[in-house]
C-alpha cells in the first residue's frame, strides 16, 4: 500500500492527538482512503516529556530541518502555534515541495494571503480545517459544500472561553471575574485569558470564515473587535427580561455593496439558535443564497477534535497527492459584489443601552432629545430600579443607527450631569 | 477550458434550479473548479411546459438514450425521483462509464447497495448530497470532514413536512389535521403526504445516514418506523408542561455491539437544540468520537437548496474526473464493533403514556403494579384533570424500559375496565 509520510511540528495536545488517531485508526484510515498516512518524524523543543502516546526514539527531533529537507515527508503538519517561527517553517516546506496542514489561526490571519500565495506559485496546498471550531467541518462546508453559494452573512461563537463565561454568568448569575475563575479551574481559560476575552482569537477565526465566504483577506487592524470583560451581569439579566441573551459575536456582514467585518459582545433574540449555544460550544451561522441560512455547531477546541480535522485534513491531501490534484485556491475566489470594507463609523445597528441616571424628572427627556437630534430613535425603555438619591439604570433598545452617530449622541449625553458613568453600550443583531 | 458535459434526467423543481445555478454561476464556477461543467442535454417527458429557465430547444430530449449513449457526457445527473426507472436509467450510465449524481432518495434507500456496488465494479462514483437534508453538507460532512471518526449515533429531524406539522400544532396551539391543512396550503405538504408524515421519507434518509455512518445498509423492513398522524395537540401540550418537545426523529444508535435504526415520535428536553428547530428546517445530530457532539442544521427542501447540493456534488465529480480520482466507497467503510441491528422488541427506551382512565380509587395502583410485574418503573405520574364520571388523561413518564415488556405490559393494562383506549405511548430521547 502506498504510503504517505507525514512530518509534525509541535508535539503538544493537539500534535499527541494526531499521533494517537493515526495509530489508533491506522486500519480503519487504509481501508477508506487506500493508502497509508505514516507520521515519519516528531519534532518538538521538548523530546523528553510524557504525552499519552509513545514514539520511537529515533521518530523524535527537535530540528524541523530533519523534516523540511526529507525528500521522503509529504505533508509538513505546522501545530506549534504563533506567528514565528512557525511561518517560516511553512514557507521553508512549500519550497521543499511538501503541502502544509496547519491549525494556527493566529498565523493564518496574519500571514495567510502570503502563505497561500506562497502555496498557489508551488502549486502545493495549505489546509486549515482545524483553525476554525475544531472539529466542526465548517471549512470544508463552505469550501466545498456550499460551493456554488454566495454568502449574505456568516457569524458566529467561535470561542469557546468567551462563550463559557458569557454562558455561566447567565446560568450561575454570577461576575464575569467570578465566572473566568471557574474556567480558568476546569481549564478552559488560559492563565492569560487576554486573547480569548478580548476577542482577537475570534478575530483571527472571522478574517479565515472572511476568507472563504468572501474572498476577501482582511488585515487585523480592519476588523472592528470588542471583548466581553465589560459585560456585567446585570446586563445579561436585563437582556434576558427583555428576550434576549449575549453572545460574543464574529460577524462577517454584507449590507449593500459593503462588508461589515467585526467580532463584539451581541444581543441576540433567545429564540436565535445561536443563544442556546453554551458552555465551550462553537457554531457557525451562515446565511446563504442558494441553500439558505444553516448552522454548524459542536465543540470549539479539545484535543481530540481538533486533532479530527487535522486528519481530515491530511485524508484530503492524501486525495491530492494520490491524484496530482493542485487546489490551494479551490473555492476560494473573491465575491465581486462587495465593493468595500465598511469603516466601523458607517456601521448599522441596532443597540441596548444602560445608562446609569439619577432619578429626577427631565433626564429621559434630555437623553432622548440628544438621540433624536442624531437621528436615532429609541425601540423602548425601561427604568430598573426607583431610588430618589441614588444613580439608577436605565435601560434603552435603540433602532437601527449608524455607529458614528451613536457615538456623537453618547459624547454628548456622557457630558451631562445627571449620567453617572460611561453607558454600557451592546450591539444586537436579529438574524 | 475544459469541459465535463452533464445529462441531467428530470426537468423538474430541483431540475431546473440545476439549470439555474450551472448558468447564473457559470464564470464563478469556472474560476473556482478550473473547467466549465456544461449541461448538454436534459431529458424530461414533459419538455414542452415552460420553467424558470429557459433551454435550447436542441438541448430538450424525450429520450433519456439521448443521454445515456452520448460517450461526450461524463455525468447524468438523476432527478426524476422514484424507483423505475431511476434505477435502470443509472445503471446503464454507469454501464457507459458515466459517474452519477442523484438526489434519490427513496431509490438509494432500496437499492443503494446495488448501484453502489455497479459503481465500484466499473470505478465511477455516485454522489447524493442532496438526498440528505437537502443543501446542508451532511453527506460531504460524515464521508469526508469526520473521516476518522466512529459514530455513537446521528439522528435528527431529517423530514421538512412533519416538523412544520408539529411545530405549527405547537405554536398554534392546533389539531394535527388543522396544521395539515396550513402546511398543504402553503406548499409544504403533498396532497397525498403520506410518506412524509408516517415517517417514510424519514427512514429512506436514516437507511443513508446508517450507512454512512456505521458502513451498513440497512433494508427498509428492518427499520422501526412510527408516524406522527397519532399525536394529539393534548400530548404536545402535556409535554411542553414537564419540559419537553415533541419531534419526528431518524435515529441510528449504538449500543454496546447493538445498533438500533427507528423513525418515530419522541419527547426530546426542550433545552436541547432539536427542540428549537421549528417549521420546515432540519437538523442532524451526530455524536462521535473524537470531534464530539455536532449539529447540522438548515432548509430542508427548497428548489435552490437542493440544488445547491447537486451542484457541488457535480463540482466534486468534475475534481475526481479531472485526476482519475475513483472512490466510491471513499469512507464509508463497516463500523465491525456493531455487531448486529437490533429486533424492535429490544429496543431500550424512556417513555412518554397517556392513559385515559376512570377517575377511581385505586386505578393507579392497578395500572403501576402491571408495569411493576414488567420491570418497568415509573419516573412521574401526573393526572391532568379531576372528574368522577369522565375517562381523564394520566401521564407517566418512564424509567428506561425494553420495548418488549413495554409492549406486554401495556397488552394487560388495556384489558382493564378502567382504561378507556389504548394508551399514547411516545418515545424518549436524552442526548
Amino acid at each position: 500500500m502506498k504510503k504517505i509520510n507525514v512530518g509534525l511540528v509541535g508535539f503538544g495536545n493537539i500534535g499527541s492527538g494526531v499521533v494517537k488517531i493515526l495509530r489508533e485508526r491506522k486500519s480503519l484510515l487504509s481501508e477508506k482512503i487506500g493508502l497509508e498516512i505514516n507520521i515519519k518524524k516528531v519534532c518538538d523543543l521538548d523530546i523528553s516529556r510524557q504525552r499519552n502516546v509513545n514514539l520511537a526514539k529515533d521518530m523524535l527531533t527537535r530540528d524541523v530541518k530533519d523534516i523540511i529537507n526529507d525528500p521522503q515527508i509529504d505533508i509538513l503538519v505546522e501545530l506549534i502555534g504563533g506567528v514565528h517561527p512557525a511561518k517560516e517553517f511553512i514557507l521553508e516546506a512549500l519550497k521543499k515541495g511538501k503541502n502544509v496542514v496547519t491549525a494556527n489561526k493566529a498565523l493564518l490571519a496574519q500571514a495567510g494571503q502570503e502563505l497561500f500565495s506562497e502555496a498557489a506559485d508551488r502549486g502545493k496546498n495549505i489546509y486549515f480545517e482545524a483553525s476554525v471550531g475544531a472539529g466542526i467541518p465548517i471549512i470544508k462546508s463552505l469550501r466545498e459544500g456550499l460551493v456554488a453559494n454566495r454568502f449574505y452573512s456568516i457569524f458566529g461563537i467561535v470561542n469557546g472561553t468567551s462563550n463559557y463565561i458569557l454562558s455561566s454568568m447567565s446560568k450561575n448569575n454570577c461576575s464575569f471575574q467570578e465566572a473566568l475563575k471557574v474556567a480558568r479551574s476546569k481549564g478552559f481559560a488560559e492563565k492569560d485569558p487576554t486573547l480569548d476575552i478580548e476577542g482577537m482569537d475570534s478575530a483571527h477565526k472571522l478574517i479565515l470564515l472572511t476568507y472563504l465566504g468572501f474572498g476577501k483577506f482582511v488585515g487585523l487592524k480592519d476588523v472592528f473587535v470588542e471583548g466581553i470583560s465589560h459585560i456585567a451581569l446585570a446586563d445579561i439579566n436585563y437582556a434576558k427580561e427583555l428576550g434576549f441573551a449575549i453572545k460574543l459575536l464574529a460577524i462577517a456582514k454584507k449590507d449593500g455593496e459593503d462588508l461589515e467585518v467585526k467580532v463584539h459582545p451581541t444581543l441576540l433574540p433567545e429564540n436565535h439558535l445561536l443563544s442556546s449555544v453554551d458552555g465551550v460550544f462553537n457554531a457557525i451561522y451562515v446565511a446563504s443564497d442558494l441553500a439558505g441560512d444553516l448552522l454548524f455547531y459542536g465543540p470549539g477546541a479539545g484535543q481530540l477534535s481538533a486533532a479530527s480535522a487535522v486528519v481530515s485534513d491530511l485524508v484530503d491531501l492524501t486525495q491530492d497527492i494520490k491524484a496530482g490534484l493542485f487546489r490551494p485556491t479551490l473555492n476560494i475566489i473573491e465575491d465581486k459584489t462587495v465593493k468595500k470594507l465598511r469603516k466601523v463609523d458607517d456601521f448599522k445597528s441596532r443597540y441596548y443601552i444602560r445608562f446609569m441616571v439619577l432619578d429626577k424628572p427631565g433626564v429621559l427627556a434630555r437623553i432622548s432629545g440628544v438621540l433624536a437630534k442624531f437621528g436615532i430613535s429609541i425601540g423602548s425603555v425601561s427604568q430598573k430600579e426607583r431610588n430618589k438619591t441614588q444613580f439608577i439604570p436605565v435601560v434603552m433598545l435603540i433602532h437601527e443607527a449608524k455607529e458614528k452617530d451613536m457615538r456623537n449622541a453618547l459624547s454628548v449625553i456622557n457630558r451631562m450631569d445627571v449620567i453617572k458613568e460611561k453607558p454600557v453600550v451592546i450591539r444586537m443583531e436579529e438574524a
